[in-house]
């Protein structure tokens, strides 16, 4: 039986991002979170040269972000896996921010990265099928399809539970892309309702784990993979050993090296299902590399993403 | 001692939206969740005879979205005291449906509505910053500042804790604007999570709401009322009672009534803090009532916004 039943040869997210690591030797992800008064300055530099002193200030920072991440880019895509452009980075920055978005993904395919929409998102039905369309889909209008921003996956909100979740899974799979969906987030108020302990003894993340596992079962590839992955937080590695066990499909995306305080040496669980079974996403840990160890960014950059895929590598080997 | 003490003569959200509901004597809020193949036939129409055939889908279907909305927003304003623009159905048209959505926002301000971005978001600190600069506040850049948004209010999702709506708090405040909470939400899948049983006999929506109560205490105004808020489904008035005790001063944004099934006639328990400590949603219920009543769809908008805003003003006496 074919992985994707009813897609025809469509591959399977699971089994893309899988061959991708092996292709690519790498778990990394490079994060996107441009800050338009952190960016380095020869992206200022440049989007000033582009001489549209008189555009408004969220033209001429848009411009600015669009060329920082494409500087980001270029400097470690031979590093990394996939980009995550934080979603919020753009949108302050109005439709030209989303312009910047889209530039931004696209440069980022080209380059041969899987890109995951770091978006959060999650609503009701309908509202969750808009979302998908704006991310992974098209939307349908009597002047034509829309396409939407074209992302490989996105990050998912479970909190309005599994019927919040369902048209993510069905747009996606449609169109061989994944998600990931909030199980263990890496910033320390994850424990106030995410570590909540349930009455059945269990946290709210095992059961969130568990509602992640099912609606991924369907779209498990031959890689064993599903396109349902889990946002889990490097830095609760104590977690990770009991979430993989609940999902052992799962992609896990693991935020929060670095900067957070996570250790990529702890993150050993994520891989018991194979070397694409976690990706170690790092942002300001890559990007502001420079602002630590001092030189040229692009170059620290470079460094870093690389020291960050050796020690996952070996780990995952 | 001044109820927003540090902000000048910068009236409170809670204060601006008691007054607000008084002086309109209505509780209403038209949600606006444009679907380009569902928009009111005079909106086609209209956005047809700009002549800008030749654009690309989406600028056409966002052109369409603005005037529907528009035309929406002009037939039901008198009846109404905010609007609540959908913002994924803006999303999912890229940078042209970020300029519908500022749109949308302009005209509705200028006809003396509140605004309510339900966006749903959540995330780290850092990136709750962001989204709070995107929706209620301006971003800093070296080209100076991004204007967000510009809305009263917006939606967040609270699954990350506390540090995760803290930014929004922050900025909300000190721009005098508002925030609501998801505690329960109007889906059926709402039960999967948020009302599954904690180890002390309460639900996940239970701690939602003291999360609510705790962070929205120092934003309680001379009405009484927080400038945080929650959103309670229309379609759960067994569990209004028990949320209204742990958020005494929170408004309740009752999203579920009309389509989703919920009843005006139900929510009485969401008015024990006053008049304006409930406002009701409906989306479809009033934008797609010619659907159900035949006839114009403005007229038909201005009858159900009107027969809505007359049983809760009743309700609330």
């Amino acid at each position: 039986m074919p992985a994707n039943p009813g897609h025809g040869d469509l591959t399977s997210f699971g089994d893309r991002l899988a061959d991708r690591v092996a292709t690519r030797r790498s778990q990394i992800v490079l994060g996107l979170d441009p800050d338009p008064a952190r960016l380095w300055p020869e992206a200022i530099r440049r989007a000033e040269a582009a001489g549209d002193a008189g555009a408004p200030a969220a033209t001429r920072a848009a411009r600015a972000v669009a060329v920082h991440c494409a500087l980001a880019i270029e400097a470690t895509a031979e590093e990394c896996v996939a980009v995550k452009p934080q979603v919020a980075c753009f949108e302050r920055l109005g439709a030209a921010g989303w312009i910047a978005l889209a530039e931004t993904v696209a440069l980022a395919r080209e380059r041969g990265l899987i890109v995951i929409a770091d978006a959060k998102r999650g609503d009701v039905d309908v509202t969750a099928a808009a979302y998908a369309q704006a991310f992974l889909g098209e939307t349908p209008s009597p002047f034509g399809p829309i396409e939407g921003l074209g992302a490989d996956a996105m990050t998912v909100n479970p909190l309005l539970g599994r019927d919040s979740l369902e048209p993510f899974v069905t747009t996606a799979r449609a169109h061989g892309r994944g998600l990931f969906v909030l199980v263990r987030t890496s910033n320390p108020g994850a424990a106030d309702v995410q570590e909540r302990a349930l009455a059945d003894g269990s946290a709210v993340s095992d059961h969130l784990a568990d509602l992640v596992a099912d609606v991924g079962a369907p779209g498990v590839g031959h890689s064993d993979l599903s396109d349902v992955g889990a946002v889990v937080g490097a830095t609760a590695p104590e977690r990770l050993a009991a979430l993989r066990e609940r999902m052992p499909h799962a992609v896990f995306l693991l935020p929060g090296v670095g900067a957070q305080g996570g250790n990529v040496e702890d993150l050993e669980p994520a891989f018991a299902n194979g070397p694409a079974g976690g990706l170690i996403s790092a942002s300001r840990g890559i990007v502001a590399a420079h602002e630590r160890a001092g030189g040229d960014p692009a170059a620290a950059a470079a460094r870093e993403a690389r020291r960050l895929r050796e020690l996952a590598w070996r780990l995952a080997a």
